[in-house]
Order: structure tokens, then sequence, then C-alpha cells
């Protein structure tokens, strides 16, 4: 059975490139993608697929029931894009302005859909149930998965998988790893307020920027002292702003930062002692510091049975030795929420073109042979799934 | 004499509001006072006092001889204007738009003019020869005074007297010290260069924020630490810029700060310490970080005997109690150069109206009576000093 | 074979617990092992087994071959006590006083040896060849291992294994790990060389403890900023000795610490970045910081297929659900040497008594069954590395 | 008056040598100087002068009463040593092991006792009453002046005099300051208590050094940012101990430092802002930090015009050229307390010998002419004190 859906996926191939390039030049920013919705929904209907329109918000959800029971298997794709303007020089370049598709979203989506229709053409002889879930909304928090969840997208589903193709690895090679593969992401601003005056008189002052110096350097030390050293976790201030006259004492400073963890443990620790340096040093300084502490999606923490699935299928799909363990990334994705409810694994699949460039540069894009690649580990990962 | 010259002084004091009032209705900026210098040339020619213009740029220098030979004595008052606009709701309002009298050198222009007047009409019985100096370009560095002494404004002048009419002060009240009475300021700008990156890459960047930070808790120490506890200096980093997205690590921070001394050592030393900090800082932290230190006016060191003598005067025409030793300044004059040139001193006139506002504010005003205080203070300094 | 291995191996308990007591009651300082040494040797001799005196100073290496060609095979135990007065209440209780195994090698000891003869009596019937590698000298630097290697102990060795039995992991358990196992552990020792004087006069001085606080505090930034966070390093300054008068100011600071790392570039980076804050700081203060950092032993890292190899081992004798990976210890030990020569792992059997107390504890003792467990594990990894 | 008074103390200077030197020989510790004040007592006693033991401990106060009436004037010698081992080579060294008059109160008390005497002989002919406080224990907090005050020492005085041998300021030369003349001293000390363990898991603790290094950075800050620049103060921490081995977390740091102040407003606001970044940095690290803060003597402020009256008898005494104004000191006395019942003044009376030593080092001595010169500046002070 695997054979013949390698086989319908091989074919599909020059339609994933089309659709891939179609989306590429129609891209949508998150919470604004409803053409792309549109076009989802009526791929499915064309082919009498059953599909759900507006889950969680623009979100599509599409099922493939086997002929026989068994297993119900999700597999998600996202479909938003970015307000980044393409500078790419290619035929099927954004076609609207600021607004481009740099994190392969589209190819995600192209790959989910032609591996749909093929799961669809052979489902009298598969068992279970194939829940295709077309997310929107990945790039910007709160993201669309926590409302399709809400919504019901996982509603009897057993185990769920999903990719991101990277154009940072080789195309051909996948990426797995068991437990957190990628990091928790949250942020934080803070507003130092002191009491300015003239540069001359300190003493009728208190200096926001002394008072703020202090506070980064105290920040500091929740990674070096109160963080167990086996664990990672990242605390950036990004932006320290506190503009006057060179003869001043500055009134506020504002800070804005990242934090970075990867279990839920460490990020409680790291809120609550940056709460806590900043309550300290308000006290110390007799002022007052306000902190907004806004949490991202948590770490994406794959489960170890099927990550260990995944990495099977996969080195059948690319061979052994181009599958490897990558060390977890410090970037975030909503796949988390999907995998705090069901069992599942994220992985990576290689997508490097000629002339990489970063995810989110005006210049990205990918190796397009990455997506038959994608589809054949997703694909075999779910018919397999219920031997 | 002394006598004689007040009462031409009460007699004048009509006039010198009307002087004090047009000034302060043509306001001119720093090194553009063009038509004050003018005004007050055409006022020494029309009396027949001998006048140059043009000294050292917009300075205008009088000298009237007495009868007898004598000592030399030189008055100064700054006669330049703000770039800020008058907010107040008087006759006199100014009627440049963004430009205005607001630190009172109409006061002492109209004051020293006055006084000129009525020491020529006096100078017959006069022994030595008065040296009127009106300088430009008071409030903006490198200032007038250096160059008007340059040009020799000075020359053959055996002491300077110079005081400043001030708002916060009583009417009535005189303010004198011995020694520093106004601090050298100087300011500096520091530019961190580190290396940017994402906030989750630490390791990737030299992260401007934190190496900022330390300096600013290094420069602290400075004061502390290494400036003999007997003696004043102030060291203020006023501004403080990395502005970036929460996400990244800084590239750069842009600092500015103001350091205010008493003695030439102590700020050769704030300097050499500032420069030694960063230096340091940046080996720490294995970037660079550049300096720009730029020195404004030096401290105005009131000279002792000299500052006995007008402390007596002024006990005189005001009554002991109301002449006061005042702490010094933190601001700073260009005052400052003629004292390191001749024996002087400069001290406060007291002149604070109904409703004070601080030097430099929209709303400063200050009241005139002070100017007669003022001349008669300057009048006698300068006629007693021959005995 | 393996079961006839096992058969004779619990048919040697009684006597492991023998040797263990008996070495538990002799119990001998690092490099001073003479007594502990000639027992080994001695016991080997007794039983024709070919021994080796006096490899690399008080190591013993003893070499079984089998009767067919094939692998050489390297097991190790360390031997030496530590000074701590034994306070355990049991008839084994150590008869020198200050001096006591409070570590396990002891048991260590007794498990290779009772394990040496059991392949020893099956020598015939095995392949390849057996070398027990008994080493002094772990708990003190610069370790035993290094000299033994000079000396030849790993000559002709294809692969080497070593456990170690651990109070604080239930008897039973296994644990294993790929990749770095144990720290790297090195130490510094700073002094800050300010110029002291009296706590009223800073500006005459140069304040080590001020100098020193900075440094800590810089010190701090190193694992926060320059590490990369998916990388462990530790750092910590343990001790801070300036004492004086309160009314002084402190002439030297003096710091030691310790820093944990677990690869040899994160390592290197940390030396590096430490003696870069030494300078920079000194550079700041104007005054001499003196670093003398030490390494200890390297990082134990554990080959990836010997690792993969031991676990089903250990799957094997103490079942699947007992075999668990840990994170890494941040102790150290000299088995690290080892394992840059020559393939291996280092693991973890699990020996917890009734009442555990941690390692080097006055009261630590261990559940003596773990030893066979250990026994076990070592010998069929032997055996079994030659099919 | 004066001259006769001069030509007895002059007549008089072999007999304060003799006293002095026995007095030098015969040295006791604060709070114990029974002897001492025997001697005093006996001198008196054989002098007919009125004289009462015990005041306030071992203070002895004696009273001369002119035959007119007047005002009364007291003046103050201290006859306390130090626990300072005597290290010169002189006939008059300390018999007493580890115990010396290394600060000249010795000298203090021997002027004293002989312009009581000169003064007594020409009561008849004086007006008002004359008050010669011999005070205990200078050297040692809480002093001896506060009880003494408190058991009536001061009753009935108008003003009150004193001076000190300055062994640093040649001799001949006389300084006098009005305002404060030396500074208040406290002294503080902190604990940190963190939480200790084990070098490798700072997670698990609570880094006493790193967060007394913090408090280290934060209490510099008060001086440079929280004080009038135009004020003086000091605050040093002279002690940091945490001494552990390299490879723990401190659980404690131990600080112990000083606080020098001129005025009792700073005095306040620097024991205020130290236990409030005390307080904050306990709440910053979560931990407890206890700090005890005492008080010492309060700053020596001098009053204007008695200090004015006092410089013009020195300048009768020593010439105008050689009566000069001091900087403050930072040094404390506890004369100060007189000085806040009653008007007066303190001055320093040079005494620097050919090879000068600081006041409280081991080989310490002065020139003792420097009494002759004390004697009559007090005297003069006294008798003209009624004109």
């Amino acid at each position: 059975m695997k054979n013949q859906l390698f086989e319908k996926l091989t074919n599909a191939y020059e339609d994933m490139v089309v659709i891939r390039r179609h989306l590429h030049m129609h891209p949508e920013l998150s919470f604004k993608e409803e053409k792309t919705a549109q076009y989802i929904v009526d791929f499915y209907t064309d082919l009498g697929i059953e599909v759900q329109a507006n889950v969680g918000g623009n979100g599509v959800v599409a099922r493939v029931k086997g002929g026989k029971p068994g297993k119900t298997v999700a597999l998600r794709a996202d479909f938003d894009a970015l307000p980044i303007q393409d500078e790419k020089d290619v035929p099927y370049q954004s076609t609207v302005p600021g607004v481009m598709h740099a994190c392969g979203h589209d190819g995600h989506t192209a790959t989910l859909l032609q591996l749909a229709k093929a799961i669809h053409e052979l489902h009298e002889n598969l068992a279970g149930e194939y829940v295709f879930i077309h997310q929107h909304a990945e790039e910007l928090a709160p993201g669309g998965a926590i409302s399709m969840i809400e919504d019901g997208c996982l509603d009897g589903v057993d185990v769920i998988f999903g990719t991101h193709l990277w154009s940072q690895t080789d195309a051909g090679t996948v990426e797995y790893l068991a437990g957190p593969i990628m990091a928790a992401s949250d942020m934080f601003e803070i507003k130092v307020q002191g009491a300015g005056g003239h540069g001359a008189n300190p003493h009728q002052t208190k200096d926001a920027i002394v008072i703020g110096a202090q506070l980064v350097t105290n920040l500091q030390q929740i990674v070096s002292r109160r963080v167990d050293p086996i664990e990672s976790a990242v605390l950036s201030v990004g932006s320290f702003v506190a503009e006057n006259a060179f003869n001043v004492i500055a009134d506020t400073a504002k800070l804005r930062g990242t934090v970075r963890t990867f279990t839920p443990e460490i990020r409680d620790l790291m809120e609550t002692e940056i709460k806590r340096v900043v309550e300290g040093t308000a006290l110390t300084n007799n002022c007052t510091i306000d902190i907004v502490y806004r949490r991202g999606y948590p770490a994406v923490v794959n489960h170890k049975d099927e990550t260990a699935y995944v990495k099977k299928i996969a080195e059948d799909v690319v061979g052994s030795e181009l599958v490897v363990e990558t060390p977890p990334h410090m970037g975030g994705e909503d796949f988390a929420y999907y995998l705090e409810k069901v069992p599942g694994t994220f992985f990576f699949t290689g997508a490097k073109p000629d002339v990489p460039y970063p995810h989110h540069h005006p210049k990205f894009d990918f190796d397009e042979n990455a997506m038959l690649t994608a589809a054949k580990i997703l694909g075999a990962a779910a018919l397999e799934y219920q031997e």
C-alpha cells in the first residue's frame, strides 16, 4: 500500500509545485487568510472529500475515512504568510506588496493537499481515518492551533504528525528529536519609572538608567544561577530605551526582551524569577517598575515512541544516514498545542536550495523537491500507523 | 563719590527698565546677536564714550578713563538669548518667535549700560579706568568670553566683577562664595559597538545592552571610589538608547552624559577614569566602545580677596544679613575664563519675582528692582577698588 | 557462555562481599594505596593469572587470554579511598582513622576481581583477550588513569567498559547516556591586587572588594551570554576572602571557583572568557588581577555505539524498564582519559541502600547486591563483544 | 593678664613635659583609666583646686572660679590610650605591654593640667569660671563625653574649647574650620544568608557570593546617586568574607564597612538607603540579609562665631600666616557631643616631630613644644572670652 501511495505522490509532484507557486503568489497575513482557506476548501470539495471550513477561525479540516476500522491519524499544515516584501526574482514572486510566504507554509499546504488526494484515492483499502488539519495563523500569537483544537479538530484523533520544510538543512535530510524540539518563546516589557531631573542633581532624582542597568545585570544571573545547568534557558533584553538630552537624568527606561525555555517548569521559574528581580530592584531603588510578561507558544515536545516511529519511517524514505537527531531549535511553533493533547511528533524536512536564505528573509525560498519527501514520510507514517 | 553714584543709579532705574524691556522684546540667539551689539554700540556712541565693536565676534567693549591714575576695573554683562518660545503674558513679551531672554541677560546689559553712563558722568573725579565688557554668546559653547579675551578685552585689566540676576533667590539678597561657585560642565557620548543577532542565540552575539549596563554601573563607581569625598563631582548618563524588537540582541547602544566638577584636577581625573572604564569594559566584553569627551566651560573660581571685598561692598548696599554664602552651583558660566586671567569675583543678585520660574523656563521673568541692586554693588566695587 | 558466566558470578557473590568488606576495613588514600594494590596482585597471582604491578604508580593490570583470537576488551575498577572518618556503625567499619571508602571503590574492586576469576575459569572457550585495569587514585588530580595509560594499560585494547556503583539510584536500575555523562571539572584562583587604605579615603586606594564584586558579577555573564544555551556550563565562585577591619579599604581579595563543562570547545571558551573578564576588569580598575586556571579531568564522553551496546546488555540483565537514560552528572571521573583513547562507555549501577547517604558522606554505604548486577553487565559486555 | 598667663605657661613647659612623659609611660585603655584619673585628681587636690572624680565614669572635672562674675568657659582634654605596642626607642617608652598613648592624649592632659594651674594662680584677678574637663575613653565608642555630659560636666558652661595635637601638621601651625571639622563615623555589619551547595548545582542554592557582590555594587550607588554632590559622604565595605572550598557555593557572606558623613541629614540618609539596598537585594535574591548599623560619634561641628574667635586668638599666638583653614577630617571625635550642647570650637595644633608617624602608629610621637602652643591658645581663648 505504501508503494502505491509513493507512486501516486511522485506523480503528483508537478501538481504540488503548481499549488505551492499559486499560493506563493497570493500570500495572506495571519488571521486574514480567507482566500487561501477558500482555495483549500474548494480543493477538497472538488474531490468530493468531506471538508469543514472556519474551524476555530480560518482553519480548514478535511477527513478521509478508510474502508476498515482503525486509528485516526491527523496530519497538519499551516498556511499563513508574513508581512515581508518578497525580494526574490522568480516567476512565482508574491503579487501582494509587503506580504510573502517567507517560511514555507505554502509548501506545507501543497504537500498536504496532494497527500490527502492520494490517500483519498486509496481509502477503500485503508484502515482507520485520516484528518487533514490546515491551520491558519501559525506566525502570530495566540496562533490558530489553540482555537482549532477548541473547535474540535483533534476530536477522536489518536496521533498527529507534522513537519517543517527547512531551508537551512540539505534537501533529502530529515531531522528528528524526541522530547523538546522547539522552544517556548515568551516576551516581556518592563518600564522603570524613576524620577527625572537635572544631570547635576542626582540626589533629587531616581535615575532610571542606573536602575535599568542594575536590572539588566541582575536578570542575567537568572540563567547562570537559578536554572539547572543541564536545562536550557535564554533571557535576552533586546531593547533599552531612555532617550534624553545629555545633561538630564532619565525619568523612565523602557526594556523589552524574550525568554526561551523547553520545559514548563523552567518556563514558570523564569517568569517567577524575572518578576522577583523586578520587584527587588524596585525596592532597592525606591521606585516603581512595571512588568508585563506575555507567554507565547509553549515548547514543542515530541513524544518518544511516535518520534522513534517516524524516525524509522523516514529512514525507509531517505536512507538511515540522512535521518539525524537535531539539537533543539530556539524558535517557537504552535504545533506545541496539538502535542499537549495527543501523541505525535514534529520533524524538519531539509529543503536547502542552491542559495539558501534564512526563514523570514526577503529572499527566502526552498527546494521544492522536499515537498515530495515530506509527503512520503507523512503519508507512510499515517498509513503504517494502522499496522 | 559712592553716594553720588548711587543717586545717579537710582535716578537711572526707569531707563534701565526701558532698556531691559526693549532688549527683552528683541532677543537674539548666541553668536547671532548683531542688532543687540549695535544697540549697545549706539548707546555708548551717543554718550561720547569710547567703544569698540566686534571684539572677538559680536562682543562690545567700552572704556571710561578717570581723571586720575589708578587701577583698571572690568565689569561684564552678557547679552545673548535662548531658543525658547516666550510664554509670558506681559507687554514686553518677546517679539521673535522661538527666541527669548529666559536667563536675564537683558537685565545684565541694561544694568551695565546705565552703570557705565553714571560712571562716565562722574569720571573726572574718579581714579583709574573702567572697562565695560558686553559679552555675546554665554549660552552656547565655546562661548564669547574666550574669543573676547583673545581679542584683548582684558588687556591692562587689574580686576573683574560680574553678577547674575537670580530668579530663585529673594530680591535684595546677594549670594557670594570664595573659590568655585559654578561647576565645570563637560559632556560625553559613548557608542557600544557589540554584535547583534537573534535573542535566542546570545553566544553568537556581543550583547550591547548587557555591555552598556555594565558600563553604566562601572561609571557610577568613579564618583564613589575615585574622587576625594571632600570634593564634589557628578557623572550622570542621561541617555541610553538601544531600540530593537523584543526578540533580538542589540547591535549597538548609544549613551550620552554629563560631568560636573569644580577643580581642574578632579575634572582631569573624571575624564581619565571614564576613558579607563570604557577601555576596560570593551576589553572585558571583546567589543569596541567609542567615546567622545567634550569639555564645556571650566569652573568659575572666585578669588578669595576679591570675594571678601565684594562681600563687604554688598553688605553696605543691602545690609549684612542679606549677604549670604551660597553653596556652589552645578551650572556653568564662561565668566570662568576671565577669572583664569585676572583676579575677581562673580556673585548672584537675588531677583525672585512674585511668581518665580526657573531660568530657561518659557515663563521666566525677574524682579527688575534687582538691576538697581546689582548696579550699585558693581559700581561701588569698581569705584572703591581704587582706594 | 553468558549463562555460565552469570552462574559463576552468582555463586561468587558471597566472595565479592568478603573482599569488599575487607577492603572497606582497610582503606588507603589516593596515591598511597600500596597494600590494596598488593592485595589485588596477590589475588591474581594465587589464581595463576598474569598480572602486572606498579603500572603508572600503584596501578595493577591483569590479563586473561581466551582460547580463540578476538577483540581485546578492558574493564576498569578504581581502588583508592578518601580522607573521611567512617561514621557508620557496621562490623566492616574502616579501621583506619580518618580514611574511608566513601565512594564505593571497594565494591568496584571486589566486583572486578570476582568477574576476572569467573572469566579466567571460562577462558579456554572464550575468544579474544580480557584486560582488568585496577586503577589507583581516581579521587585526586591528576588521577591514576593518565599515568596507567602512559604505562601501557590500554595497549592493544579495542574497547573499554566501566561502571560506578551509585548510592542515589535504586539497586537494580542501570543508568546510561551516550555522549558526555560526567563533566570536565576545572578550578581557578584569582587574586585581586588593589591598594588598601583608610575606609574614609577611597580616592587614595583601589578597593579590592568593589573590584572583586565587579568581577563576580561579570563572570556570571559568561554562562548567560557567551555559552550556547543548548550546551551546559557552570561557573561558580565558591570563595571570596578579603578580611579586614570595618574601617579600612581592602588591599586584596582572593577568589576561588570551579568550572564544569561537557565539551572541549565550551571548556576552552570558558577559560578564554574568564581570562578576558579578568584582564578587562583589571584594566577598568587600573589594578592587577592574577588568575591561575587549573584543568581537572576532562568530561567522560561515552561512545555512541558502545553505549547502545551496553544498554542492550543491561536490558537483558535487569529488564528494559530498569535501564534508563540519565541526565549528565556534573561530577568528574578520570575514566574520561580511557575514552579519549579507545571506544567504550561508562555507566551507573544503582546501589541505593535502605538509608542512603550521598557519596563522600561519613555514613556512605551501598547495597552490595549491586556488585553482582555490575559484574554481570560488565562480564556480558566483555564476552558478547566478541560476537 | 594674657601676658602673665603666657609667662606662667612658658615657665611651666618643663613640668608639662614631665607630666606628659609620666603618662606616656603609664598608659591605660579606654574605660580602664583609673590610675590616670587618680593622677589627675591628685594634681588638682595638691593645688587646692576643687575637683570631682568619677564624672560619668573615669572622668575628672576641676573648677576654678575667678574673683569677678563672668562667663563659664570649659576646656577639655582626653586621657585614654590605645591597644598598641609602643615601638619607639625613647626613655619615656610605654611600660605597659600592648598599651600606648599613640594619639597624643597624654599631651592633651599635661597641657590642660598646667594651664589649669596657671589660671588658678591668676584666679583672683579673673572674671567668670573655668571648667577643666578631663575626659576618659575618647577612643572607644560610646566614648566618655556623653556620660560626662549626662553627669553634669557642662552644667552652667557658656562655651567650650578643645584641641588635638596633630603629628601630620607642622609644629607652630594651627588649623581651624567653621562647621563640620570631623566626620560622623558609623559602622555596619551585613550577613548575607544564602543557601550553600555544590558548585556544580547553582540552581539548588542561593549563591551568597553573587548576592554579596550585587550588594557591594549597589551600595556604591548611594554616594554617587543619592547624596547631594555638594555634600560629602563615604561608604566603604572593608571586609567581605565567604571562605570555602573552590567547588562549593557559599552559604553565607559576611560584610563589614564604615560610613562617614558631616551632617545629620546625610547621616540619616545613608543609613536609610543602606537598609533599603539591603532589603531590596534580599528580595531580588529571595534570601535573608541581616544588617546591624551602629552609629559612632556624630560629626564635630564647630560653631561659626567661636571658631572665628579662636582663629583670631591663634593668630595672636602663632602669627596669622600659621593659622590656616583645614579641610574637614574624615576621622571621628566625641568632642562632637559637647558642641551639640554648648557653643565652642575644636581645632588642630600642629605637632609634627622630625620623623612623623601617623596617629595610632606603633612609633607615633609628637613635638612636645606644641603643648605650650596649645596651652596658650586655650588659655587666651578662655581669659579673653570674658571681655
